[in-house]
């Protein structure tokens, strides 16, 4: 149960763009060199989280990324969502109903209650994710750190 | 981010053994037959679970797996975390620390604040299956369950 490098990544590049001026974009091209990651992988996951409606996609000569909405309305599950999809780790293919042991239908109207418990523990690992904005995170970094990130964005140009 | 089938295999195996007469066992080809999964994947998944001190491998003519423990002492965690692990699905690797927007070591000391809020979102999905015992789910099938699921398994012999 793994999720893929690229989930690093966009909480990263979104954590990043959250610390931008108001208005202002980094393209998808900056943030790859900011994080050294692949640039037009990292584009695609951009995209998905323009999809997500987490990010807008501004074109133009000051085109890139920003953030959609405000960092506050913004958590870390709707960007990891966004990219890795919202649906439970645990995949339930009803084996209760095959082999020499398979329960009747009429046994199976009601979910599995092991499903049904894996499906809580995904519902918990969510709520958490769900109590998380951008804003919360920025309110933990360094006091310093939004002017580093803007300088050291703003060079790449 | 996907468990494995077998995930679904173990989970129910193990609820199939707590329903077993004390000291009862069944083989792996008995469980396999059962929910008509492949034997000796289904075997090596068995073994994971006894490693991990769930269940107890019997051998000689009685020979084949019970629970090692009461039903009220095994977890689901401890089952699931048996066969998949115990890591978190989310893994930093630290591209704070990498790029043009590289972080110095001596602001890394602390974990990355992303990775500890996935941290935390772990540990809510383990809290949920730590908190229900295999007991609890016998607890929630229909009564006439258990009589039948000695029955069908003995057939299998």
């Amino acid at each position: 149960m793994k999720l893929p490098a690229s989930t690093e990544w966009v909480l990263h590049c979104a954590t990043t763009l959250a610390q931008l001026e108001p208005g202002a974009t980094a393209s998808a091209a900056q943030l790859a060199e900011y994080y050294d990651v692949p640039a037009p992988y990292l584009a695609k996951q951009l995209q998905a989280l323009v999809r997500a409606g987490v990010l807008a996609a501004m074109t133009g000569p000051r085109g890139g990324f920003r953030l959609a909405r405000a960092a506050s309305d913004i958590t870390l599950l709707q960007i990891v969502e966004a990219v890795d999809g919202a649906s439970s780790p645990y995949e339930c293919r009803e084996i209760r109903q095959q082999g020499r042991g398979a329960l009747p239908p009429e046994d199976c109207r009601r979910i599995c209650v092991l499903a049904e418990k894996m499906a809580e523990a995904h519902a918990a690992w969510r709520s958490s994710l769900a109590g998380v904005t951008l804003a919360d995170i920025l309110a933990e970094l360094p006091p310093t750190a939004p002017a580093r990130t803007r300088s050291r964005i703003s060079a790449i140009r």
